[in-house]
């Protein structure tokens, strides 16, 4: 846990479920808001008493506290409908605490009522805990597990491509059925769900759509076009995420999607090279962006739309699917246990899109590639 | 959409996708942060880049501004690195806004930055848009399409509890495997897949471990126990929740289990005859609980447990699992529209736990129940 900044006690109000940075500071899944107080002694949830049993059993706070009981006893005060802050209250006022330490996204609502109620607030913004960005052994673990079950997922979809056949229409069938962004969207998702994961936004992009590095995908899948597929589901178990994308086209790729393909993966490959302790983000995008370059992929706005090479290389993975680091423009430094995405990409409306991405963990002299997914020219192409 | 209360504009910063508000505003559901305002005139999303597109063809919004121009006019007007709030800031000014209406859980990092700027903040505290809790037709069958899925899941469990044996270990077994808690869930949640549903937090609670509401459940499935059924997935698609609650016992039942259930259904069906616009929560809920107490269940602290009926009745379910109305201590009036749980239990730990639970949509003369499943006393027992 982080230090208190001078503050008395850190507080936290939200639903854990949501809230990455409680659910962090107390590995308690709650989809209903309650009250986390950190005093340098002790970590405290003040509970509804339907949760009191599950917290008790379940989170690494040190005391858990019945939010009925401190409701009674602020009725037996005076309130007449005690409120959550009146709850709030009591519980501060036992631990003495006055000044108080909350995340950015702390409601207005209660910071407003804190400090009519003579309490000070200091606001930290993201990141909050600044030792949620460097993955301990086990959280790389579990990100990488659920990142076991994404190449499953890919696996499966890159099989329904190749069992596929191309039909006279220039469409892949499956079964006698077409093969539809949608279905192959469903088969990565009943995959994960075996594995207790469940991926949203996942993209399975043919074609043009994949020039839009946000567009979901949908309808057929063409032959001879490019299929962006791009997964990061999160698992129910751990609550970590994990994060991937191939590119594979069916059939024949023209001279300028495969090029784009081979440069793509030279960007990657000195992407990876790059990383390790200390290495700068920033400095890490401008050399991917310059092997792209370099191969004659510029970036630039053509026809009303950004084409080339216009996101970020990767960003952090953990509890949230994006966390700091960015390495991008606006990349900071990265450091030894940071989990990050290694994912540069081509967009052109004359060809298609291409975009691979592994998921890696920075180590001292370098990174560890937590994905173990085939990515060689040979497998771009399926026959 | 509601009125402003006298402000110039309503002002949110979130991710649309962990905050139904902004969902409900949108329609566009966001993984991460994006401003939204809306004025008299009109409704507006400031996008990433990246997500400009997307939030173009699928949002309900307006004006869909790009982030990155707006990021570059404040760098023209001296920005060195231009934050949220300097973006903001000139898209208010824009439109002449000072006054602004924001939720309760508006960060209090961008409350306190706005009020910096001399910018007033008006909070008002959930239920934020009023109308949320009124749902149209379109919302109501978007419901109603969860349950479907929903009633096919506890469908999938029930028949795996039906196709199990009893070995002469009491326990069940299924395909020669233990049945378990977390077999049951799975099977669930796969069938929930199958219509892009997914579940979070699903209780499969046998035996004792139901008596805990909140319980998740898990290990082997006994004979003759109490085996409480709740889940209440979320459509990926609609992004609407259901919620239904079954209790079954494989085998036989004891004779108070049955006397618990016989009377969970009676107060069940009690409290859906007395649902009707204008119908008071609170009063729905004593009645309810009276139910209970008149057929001899009471409920009280016992050996440092709460036991008997020590929840509400019901919640409003929409956009959030947990909405308002609640049918409980603290209800208020139900209007027509309004989409909630009715589902008493009762919890001893002499006997085990039965909870019951449908959804239903209110009406001017009553309510709709939107479940269609099973609830008799001959399907509480399974041979």
């Amino acid at each position: 846990m982080e230090e208190l900044s001078g503050c008395d006690a850190t507080v936290m109000i939200s639903a854990s479920e949501i809230d990455a940075n409680l659910y962090y500071a107390t590995r308690f899944a709650a989809p209903d808001p309650f009250i986390f107080v950190q005093t340098s002694a002790e970590k405290i949830a003040v509970m509804s008493d339907l949760e009191l049993d599950r917290a008790k059993s379940q989170s690494s706070v040190d005391t858990v506290l019945s939010y009925g009981a401190y409701e009674r006893m602020a009725r037996q005060k005076g309130a007449d409908a005690p409120s959550l802050l009146d709850v709030l209250d009591l519980v501060l006022q036992e631990r003495g605490a006055r000044h108080l330490l909350v995340p950015g996204n702390f409601g207005v609502e209660y910071a407003d009522g804190l400090r009519a109620r003579g309490y000070t607030l200091s606001v930290k913004r993201e990141p909050f805990f600044e030792a949620r960005l460097v993955k301990s052994d086990a959280e790389v673990e579990a990100i990488a597990a659920t990142q076991r079950a994404t190449e499953e997922a890919m696996g499966a979809a890159v099989s329904a491509i190749r069992a596929a056949r191309i039909e006279s229409d220039g469409l892949l069938y499956l079964d006698g059925e077409q093969l539809t962004a949608e279905a192959l969207k469903k088969i990565m998702h009943m995959k994960l769900m075996e594995h207790e994961c469940v991926a949203q936004h996942t993209i399975v992009a043919p074609g043009l759509q994949g020039v839009d590095p946000h567009h979901h995908g949908n309808g057929p899948i063409r032959a001879n076009e490019s299929i962006v597929i791009d997964v990061f589901p999160r698992s129910e178990r751990s609550r970590y995420y994990a994060d991937m994308s191939r590119t594979v086209v069916k059939g024949k790729a023209s001279p300028k999607l495969r090029a784009m393909y081979r440069a793509v993966l030279s960007a990657q490959e000195r992407g990876m090279e790059l990383i390790r302790d200390e290495a700068d983000g920033r400095a890490i995008h401008a050399e991917v962006n310059g092997v792209l370059e370099k191969d004659g992929f510029t970036t630039c706005m053509l026809g009303g739309r950004m084409q080339g090479f216009f996101h970020g290389t990767g960003h952090g993975v953990g509890l949230d699917i994006h966390e700091p680091p960015r390495i991008g423009k606006t990349g900071g430094v990265l450091r030894s246990g940071y989990v990050v995405t290694v994912e540069p990409g081509l967009y052109y409306l004359d060809a298609g899109a291409i975009r691979i991405e592994d998921l890696v963990v920075v180590t001292a002299a370098g990174c560890r590639n937590l994905t173990n997914f085939p990515k060689e020219i040979s497998e771009f192409e399926i026959e």
